[in-house]
């Protein structure tokens, strides 16, 4: 594919086309938002120790409850959700505890590490990153196994496009006496989520996905059982920055922060979490599934290859697809971004280059966005030399939209 | 088209479709603008007799002339553009003047009443609604009256999308001695306009159609000569809301403004002209060429028909169609907006009901916002039974991209 | 006064002052906002004909209708106050009228023009610009003339600091058969105001005075009377500018703008008005009287002179002050402006560089800014050799917030 | 003290005060920002991996190296800078490292905590809280310990007002081989600062306090020594949260960041150091001071008692002052917040209650914020009991404002 890039404004008379005046991003997050959450963000900082503000973040914390459907304890960690990632297996894993770490992409390989920065003995059970985890073969380790003290999963594998059956492995989880880490981080907001109905023990997740906010907290949820099991422990983190019990004795216990909050962080996912609410969790739900299933049709009518390898274990939140062959995935996003004003986003990690993903998370779950991006889409696919019949992508993605 | 309008979310599981969360305006003005300009409102208001806003209403002012191309005076009236149309014609005629108004459709119909209402005695030139003013039949009327003292044109009639040929017509006003009053409203920013080398004489703008900005005033360029008329004048207005001479004598002569200005509106339209001159002039004539292309290829594969009697003279601002037998424009425009997130404009006047018009103005002279608003349009007229294949109008409007 | 005008961050080591980093407005109108209302304005622009667009308009006049404690109508006029008051000129003084014009200040002696403009025969009666219309003498006038059409009265003559008797002079214009126009430009919002209780025709309020908005609008509250005389002329004012009836048979009767809408303004004006009925009408006048009262101990603790004659005159929204002798207006207001960032208001007309008038308008009606202004005063007073002991403006105003 | 607080605008006629409609953030930081800053947040997110976004992130850094004067790394963690303090031990200490803590307050003796946590032996030197580190002990301790590999001082102590000499205390680090890590939080952007030329190794600031930022990272400058010692290690941390190197090898060295970027938080770090370097760096150290001195007058005229133990190690970002005899710390903010609307910060850990501290910080270092936080106070005082006249601090400020 020759085709080198050059700006698109600055091209000769017969191909000169506008540069984009705005950018929809339509990625795998952050994403563009709903102008309240905004403007939110503008409101005039107020002292993270002023009574206004210490009492919109109880409000905070109480709207988590209900969307992570819990009573037990949310806590806003102040950071990228890879730090409530850790700071779950920092509270949890004592040395030479048995940690089951199940992979079915990049995501989940990764929290092995996790596991073995913090002393954990880790066993893995992995699939293909198309597939979702088999609750059956888990089954079987926990029961070979005998003592997996922890359990990580990942609900919905976003560098994938895949989600996993976390109810079952909360179900197994429970009866192994193993404690259970959800990274929910893509998930919470558009799949159906229970943290106390299916006994997770800490599930973080994060508000510029598919809740409709931006970057800068790890959204967690925490059992009473993983409190213990902190809090039993000889030495557990505190007063470290990966300490969940600072947020537990500080903020939880004693209405102290312990340091310095993100008060306008918290201000935008105040609003995005107000929206939501409104909106209704189901709603919501209901609208990602629609916006996905617009956006598989649409991608699958171009004859390019959805990733999931069953359409049953495809996310709602972002649809991935793989790269045709012959194409260079860095060149078509760049095209999108700078000649059509559309980022979405590509594979991470060991796949890399092999997968593009559009998102439909949060505010971009909507129609509109997923025929933004399908259209950009066909242009880029065409000018890079894959043949398009324009209008075909979009046109799938539309009429999916009759039930 | 017995559909009958339903919340969209509110209807039943088969039927069940998301709440657009957010609204694209896309019609024949106000529409959606760029944030620089939206978050410029925001921003304090200052007091209109702070020398710094002062300086900035000065730069405003000053953009104008490089918009309007001119070197002469610009004049910023605080009302709707029709203020400044009234203006015109409360400025220029006497009692008794004959004036020549050129009607090519609702617009220029209605500059009449402003001729009418400060005593001019008005000839009308017409065409039908669908063409342009024809220059032979105006220059042949202008030599048989002889003493024609002003005459109007609109350049581009939004409500038809058609476009006048007002660099011609004002070398003919020139060559006869009248003064000409051009309605740019919906043409400056989109097309080329020549206020000093075309030799007008009152022309006026909007900042809400093609310049990006939000509405709330009247952008005119005033000639020399139209002062001196003015001024000629034994008893022109003065201190009242329609004058000009309060500005020219005002703000222009003595530094003082007749009245507390809107300010958030100057500092929303002095970042809209800031952005447009960093664009350049030309390249945005370019991009609402560019746009319009797109748009008149989506409808017209879409078996809709244009409704400029030829694609010579259709605006490259607003795209105006025949709604199809059958179907009920305020429906369709409903459907759009409620189910699809996506407004569009109607027909105004005697073209209420018989036309339909998707905007490219300002901000939203982009591909991407075409595409909305085809996609929107096919799902709409699909929905109340007008055939569509999915997807031929957004394919039309992305395959017109190639040269 | 020798002291000549330095850009405070340029001058010498000696006397380096840092230049102001953000600007406090308290001065007559407009006046700084709350970030609630400056945050309104950034929405995303809707079309006027959006029906969420024209939902929140209807709000609008509702609010506004509670706010002037009105059943009958409200309009909102595109334009400046001014073009409010003239309007109800045109619409209300038919050629030949008696018109009294009430005449205590600046805007009360312009109002005359109006009255003049439409054909009206026109009687004044004034007072000098520090004191209040004489309700006696109005009477007397009003029996001797007998057949008074209309009369004008400004409620909050801004630009003096001082209030007329409404409530009083509507009592006599019931009495005897004549229309009340009232200018409650500054006056709505901070003092009591009844416009069916008292028997107004036509009343107009501005936006960006005391009820927390932006300028660009003209609030009106219009009685069945008024209209009853404007429609039973022979040939009212329509399809102009300056139409009201444009707007009665328009929107009102008939649910259609006579033009596009300034939707940002009436957005912002929303966000104004909701806020204000949360806080309570009777609440926000009592601030307005808090403040004038702090502002006006702290004006009199610096030696300076109010500008009204009496304090039962004085009005709660600008407190107006002789400029000491010896001293320059303009200098003053400069300096508090560049060197110390508050801008506060001079004189208008024949009260130019007569009197400064700080304002307690809306948002800034609030203890910290009255501090902030007299706080400026005191520096700039003093940097213009006025003798002051720093502290005891400010002093005084602090010390009035004990009952 | 018996006052009960209640709400301000709910009490009994003859006490009534108005609500505060605005809240002024003058405390310890975050503190009010600029608009500039504020908007800046509300701006559409981008994608983290946008070439836009990186482009902007890019700027950035280079910003804070203008802003640190270095031309090594700067590193923009992504959390509190909390973060940024544990991440510089993490990475340069190794076990039984012989590391030295100086501790003049609060947060100096919380680093301690960092070097243990990480395996050092941590020697400390102290001083009273109201005093500076003292050069000749530290100089004696290093002499005598011989092997000190790292030290850590607090540059600006917050909690007590007081500032350490850093430049001195880097020269002595340099000369005996230790790594030096400076917490310069609370005084990047307020007091000189030279990472390269003082010879710093690691420093650590913030972008809401000085720099007129908004909270949520860790501004870091890193020399290449520290990157050494870093790299020289068997086992540093990697693909931790508290990891330097993730970033030296992540973002700085690939172009890949280590995860989500808080994109909203760098958009408003870019614009407020933008601002600042627009200002010039001179010029926002000459406005704390100048206002530092300010406030620092106002409250002694109180008769209260600055918290530092000499004017000379005051610092230019808060004004500490002891908490008068028989009144309550939390009771005269708490006062200030509701009924006056102006936040200020308390004390710190061991100085809890002893203490209250009014910022001069970034956006909040002008003298009108000094004149409203001073009036607030004057009033909370008076209202507990303590005897003010009123305007005599607010009064003193003033007059400091002459050389």
């Amino acid at each position: 594919m020759g085709t080198s890039l050059v700006d698109a404004a600055s091209s000769g008379r017969g191909t000169w086309r506008p540069a984009p005046q705005q950018k929809f991003t339509i990625g795998a997050g952050p994403v563009s938002v709903h102008e309240r959450v905004s403007l939110a963000l503008a409101r005039a900082p107020l002292d993270h120790e002023d009574p206004q503000f210490q009492e919109l973040f109880r409000q905070t914390t109480d709207m988590l409850k209900r969307v992570f459907r819990t009573q037990q304890d949310t806590v806003i960690m102040q950071g990228e959700v890879v730090l409530g990632l850790e700071a779950a297996a920092a509270g949890l894993v004592e040395p030479d505890d048995k940690c089951l770490n199940l992979v079915s992409g990049v995501y989940g390989a990764g929290y092995g590490r996790h596991f073995a920065a913090y002393g954990g003995r880790v066993l893995e059970v992995g699939v293909p990153y198309n597939e979702a985890v088999d609750v059956e073969v888990v089954e079987e380790v926990l029961r070979t196994e005998g003592d997996v003290k922890v359990i990580a999963v990942v609900h919905s594998e976003t560098p994938s496009g895949t989600v996993n059956p976390v109810r079952e492995l909360a179900g197994l989880a429970r009866r192994h006496g193993a404690l259970l880490v959800v990274d929910a981080v893509s998930s919470l907001g558009a799949s159906p989520f229970e943290f106390d109905d299916w006994g997770i023990d800490i599930a973080v997740a994060a508000p510029h996905k598919c809740l409709g906010g931006v970057p800068g907290s790890a959204l967690m949820a925490v059992s009473e059982r993983a409190w213990d099991k902190i809090r039993s422990r000889p030495d557990p983190p505190r007063r470290r920055y990966v300490s969940l019990l600072d947020w537990k004795e500080g903020w939880i216990g004693d209405g102290r922060f312990p340091f310095t909050l993100f008060v306008a962080q918290i201000v935008g996912l105040h609003e995005a979490l107000t929206a939501r609410l409104e909106e209704g969790l189901d709603n919501a739900i209901r609208r990602h599934d629609f916006v996905a299933d617009m956006c598989r049709a649409g991608v699958r009518a171009l004859g390019l290859q959805l990733w999931p390898a069953r359409e049953e274990i495809a996310a709602n939140c972002v649809t991935a697809f793989a790269v045709p062959g012959g194409l260079d995935a860095d060149e078509i996003r760049l095209l999108m971004n700078r000649r059509y004003g559309v980022e979405i986003s590509g594979g991470l990690g060991d796949l890399r280059g092999k997968l593009l993903r559009i998102g439909h998370m949060g505010h971009v779950a909507q129609p509109l966005y997923a025929v933004m991006a399908l259209a950009a889409l066909e242009r880029a696919l065409h000018d890079l030399g894959y043949p398009v019949r324009f209008g075909v992508g979009v046109g799938a993605a539309l009429a999916a939209m009759d039930p």
